[in-house]
């Protein structure tokens, strides 16, 4: 296959070059592509030594697959062009993640959406780290309500937002200064933010509607009931998300469990007795998201469980999922 | 009046005898108590230089008020000697906390608790914050279901929690370390740790039930259905938490800022327009617990809301709310 990946130096971008070798996808050919800034840099990659290029609109590249870390501007003006000269596109912007006629795709959750479609929509990292866990408790026990409460790194901001809270911490640290912010709307050493994305007239963020409506079209549940606080945590790269569901059937911990140890995509770690649950000390860098700290709900009785789930943003969260979608196409992409 | 303050060289013990001083408590005679390894240790305070003391159980000091903010074990063991001394003991461990005949006291919610009490326990620390909040809401909404998620700072586990997240992150950033730890279960440094305190056999955490359980006699309302996922997250000193709650009278979120505006203890903090919005780093250091991200709840409709709160765990959540309880006092305390 002949790959393209758009925003190559992005932190999503380069996830996407090593997950594509790391699973042995089939490239035939790589190309890089970035802006005029990184043009010419040369960069390893698994798949031998590569240079950035500039997206030329007027030619576009023949490619079979596309992978898009853009901007959902960029993604708006560009990714049909790429359909049109031949290539999939699996889009990690939020551009049309909520168009009916554009598959939003969890693999675990609705491979088959993507069936035929020539533009795939990634969905919000937040989202594909939930969704992943929630069907195997919808497919069981129905979901009525979902309740989520994020915490979420400085990853989700890319590159650099986790440079901004690594340069900050350390003048925070070493030097009893302020730290300086321009990715993130306040400082975001020893703070925290809950306010990701632009706000909307419901007094929600951008980023907790996404939550409540990409789960939606996702676990193609559009009444389901989803309420999110979305916050940036002084953390690098692995989301975490406090949980709360009313069920339509009764549930037990055990239950639950039971059905999320053998979800694809979730690794169970809920062992408290040895001090085992899902943490971004742990989750970071794997492609499983963690799931764990499974009880009953106090609010919600049988009918409902707590639980707490964390996944590497750039990988379960972006770059995997993307490349997960490619993998579940049923064919050649093009000719 | 003579008080004395016992953990005095701990992360509460130097705030409270800062708030005495700020408050301008009537404070006569001020002594310090703390362990074998800080005795003789001088000490500079809002009431002049005091040398830090070793408490003797067999001559327990004529003191009109305690203040304790020691081990739950060491309170068990001495705070009824203190009040049988002569002292009103306002104890900040959890030693006392359920205990019938021992008031639970938030202030601001239920100040006429502690009327004529001589032993009154401080509440922990994220539900003396969680409770001024919902004070105001159950007052005029009536609360059915109370759904939290918090981001607990490195306070919470006194001056060497804060100092081993310090210590931590130094190493990560400049030697690209790993963080040790012995303070927290995990390296708390670019982690989260949904662990704090030890599991119950229901999955909960003590620290999740606490806010359970402590919520319910603060209020009033032993049948309150709360549940709670606690989180350590890497900051120094204020405690967020994530709050959803179902009423029993149908809420808009207008009329609940106008009853957070309202509410003693409580700084509404939410105008999203101009990004202000409850965080540590505005809540750190100050007596109000900021309120706000106020909007209607997308889980429970026109009968519930989100919202966001921080306090400073220190004080709202510990050294100030001990002292406020003294100030609620009606008479004077001893002879």
């Amino acid at each position: 296959m002949r790959v393209g990946v758009f925003g190559a130096t992005g932190a999503v971008g380069k996830e996407l070059v090593q997950v594509l070798g790391d699973r042995g996808y089939p490239v035939t050919e790589l190309r890089l592509f970035a802006s005029t800034r990184s043009a010419g840099t040369r960069i390893t990659t698994p798949f031998g030594e590569k240079t950035i290029e500039v997206y030329d609109p007027a030619k576009p590249p023949r490619l079979d697959l596309a992978l898009l870390a853009v901007s959902g501007d960029w993604s708006k003006a560009h990714a049909k062009e790429l359909v049109a000269a031949g290539a999939v596109v699996v889009d990690n912007s939020s551009a049309f993640r909520l168009d009916d006629d554009v598959p939003l795709v969890v693999p675990e959750v609705n491979a088959g959406a993507a069936k035929g479609a020539r533009l795939i929509a990634n969905p919000n990292c937040t989202t594909a780290i939930l969704a992943v866990a929630l069907a195997p408790l919808q497919a069981e026990f129905g979901l009525k309500r979902v309740i989520v409460s994020t915490y979420q790194a400085a990853s989700g901001a890319g590159a650099e937002g986790m440079e901004e809270l690594e340069t900050g911490l350390k003048e925070v640290l070493l030097n009893g200064g302020t730290a300086k912010n321009s990715v993130f709307r306040h400082p975001l050493p020893m703070n925290l933010i809950p306010h990701i994305d632009s706000f909307q007239p419901n007094g929600y963020t951008r980023e907790e509607m996404k939550v409540t409506w990409e789960t939606r079209k996702i676990m193609g549940l559009p009444d389901l009931l989803v309420s999110c606080t979305a916050v940036r945590v002084p953390t690098l790269r692995a989301h975490a998300e406090a949980v709360t569901i009313e069920t339509l059937k009764p549930i037990t911990p055990e239950a639950a469990r039971a059905a999320l140890a053998n979800a694809p995509g979730v690794k169970l770690v809920d062992d408290v007795a040895n001090a085992a649950y899902p943490m971004p000390l742990t989750a970071s860098g794997r492609y499983d998201v963690e799931a764990g700290r499974v009880r009953q709900s106090l609010v919600f009785g049988d009918h409902g469980i707590d639980f707490f789930v964390v996944g590497d943003q750039l990988l379960k969260g972006a770059a995997l999922n993307a490349v997960q979608i490619a993998e579940a196409l049923p064919v050649k992409l093009a000719a």
